[in-house]
């Protein structure tokens, strides 16, 4: 799978991945008016609205990059009616050809990791039957348990060709509080991160592994030494523009040939529009300020990137 | 909440809390075929089994015991279908008067985290109105992120009246992999219980926090520990029966008084009938097979905390 979205970013030229991570308060009046009058102010409005919020989104920048990555948490918040939202979200885009990181975050003693891989990763068995279930084509996965609850999702990723990113060092402003804690002089988040090495090991897919990890670009010093301790994990990188990272700390995730990272944006993405920079747009071409937010922040990773070949570091 | 909980306790006698983390393999065969029958070897079909097999457990042990524990992915690896059959085991389980432990192990950064809580434990706001969505009393969370990945849970718990259970140190073989590691010459876990006792000095309830802990029953001596770190803190203790924990290793996390924890089993009553002690009930009874696993584990539980008093320990 990580080939797949090497591919992607090969032929998008955006290391780029658009977190799908709405809140009913980014969402344009016209699409939640449009809801609400269908189906009333009710869980099933706001599953609607997202829904409809969204699918103008991937509309509108699914030619720009290779993947999205829906956050469970916004469209659990509304029961299953949110999470209908999450189903249709994901196979929309994978029917607009971009992978899926499903962000859920989930982790737990093995049976119970079994479960989440087989319904997020994997197929579920029901009698002599078998089903895709969520069906995205990574999940973000905690470490916090360990390896026996990290390798049921690594052994469905091997069975499915699909792959991980695992919490290494996270994007919060808290995230010291126990990642940060020096371990024999180092801090966890790099044990962490050779764990990470030892699990990708298992689960290769080309030069790179298919569990990849999660470092946020809030901290690039950390990206840097990460970037040596998992030389083959793809790094997913959130934090980018809305949580304060900027283009030039990103360098540091990428290797010299510019792959290596995929980074992330939501809000920065999807609520363009409500930005003074793209507030021209206008409510109802939210999605072309969408599209606008994209193409700016393809070119300052890319000047960025290039700003490294240039510095020869 | 807590003291609801302990009201619970101290009216059945028992420290116990059921695990409905159903597994397909667990439930009798009439219960599927008749599912199967009506819906098919579907996820509908599945989501049916599951709720009426929980529903059968639920009226046999809901006089005896104050608390349920379902396990979301359990459910979620069957996705909406299954997530509906949460849902309405949630809601079932509070109409017969039991506290529910929502198992979801949750935590992201701050907004998302805003969004889980709101969703399990708090009410979403849709326009102009609030739903209580999937509304479970407690919830389990993961301090990986750190504080600001775990406040918007106690926000909403100080708002709402519930109560979490943070994990400390995890029941399953390799926990020790991140959690013992040695931090200034102390390991994580005990940093993370110190945290848990520092937030739940913000959220108590009579001489308990509604912040607990999660620390596994295979660990007994860390547990003994851990209850004089986090002296406020209820201890919810997984692994007890199928995951090795005897009676007399649950002692050290409790209080004198016989107070302070909570222990929980799954496999061990609700798939008790397929063990060789309750055979004799056969499928049919699986629930009757259940109640008396209860029975059993509740005086297990008695034997081993009046052989503390009689030791004077």
């Amino acid at each position: 799978m990580i080939q797949k979205l090497i591919a992607g970013i090969e032929r998008t030229g955006a290391p780029i991945v658009v977190g799908l991570d709405p809140m009913l308060s980014y969402i344009p009046q016209h699409i939640t008016e449009k809801a609400y009058e269908e189906y009333g102010e009710t869980l099933r409005g706001a599953g609607e609205a997202v829904w409809q919020y969204n699918k103008g989104i991937v509309d509108a920048v699914c030619d720009l990059v290779p993947a999205v990555k829906p956050q469970i948490a916004m469209y659990e918040q509304f029961g299953i009616e949110g999470l209908r939202a999450f189903e249709k979200t994901v196979r929309y885009c994978k029917e607009k050809g971009l992978i899926v990181i499903g962000d859920i975050k989930r982790g737990d003693i093995g049976s119970t990791s079994q479960a989440y891989a087989v319904g997020h990763l994997g197929r579920v068995q029901v009698g002599a039957k078998e089903y895709g279930v969520f069906d995205e084509d990574f999940a973000t996965v905690n470490p916090y348990l360990g390896s026996d609850g990290v390798k049921p999702f690594i052994e469905v990723c091997k069975k499915e060709k699909k792959g991980l990113f695992i919490l290494v060092k996270t994007s919060n402003p808290s995230s010291g509080e126990f990642q940060d804690r020096l371990v024999d002089g180092r801090p966890l988040y790099e044990l962490v991160g050779e764990q990470v090495a030892v699990w990708g090991e298992t689960c290769m897919d080309g030069r790179y592994s298919n569990i990849g990890a999660v470092v946020g670009a809030t901290y690039p010093e950390m990206g840097r030494t990460l970037r040596k301790i998992m030389p083959k994990a793809f790094i997913l990188v959130p934090g980018y523009g809305a949580q304060g990272g900027k283009g030039e700390d990103l360098v540091p995730f990428f290797h010299e040939d510019g792959l290596g990272a995929i980074i992330n944006s939501s809000r920065g993405i999807i609520a363009a529009w409500k930005q003074e920079a793209y507030a021209g747009y206008g409510a109802e071409h939210y999605a072309e300020a969408s599209r606008a937010a994209v193409l700016a922040m393809k070119e300052d990773i890319a000047g960025a990137l290039a700003g490294r070949l240039h510095r020869g570091c």
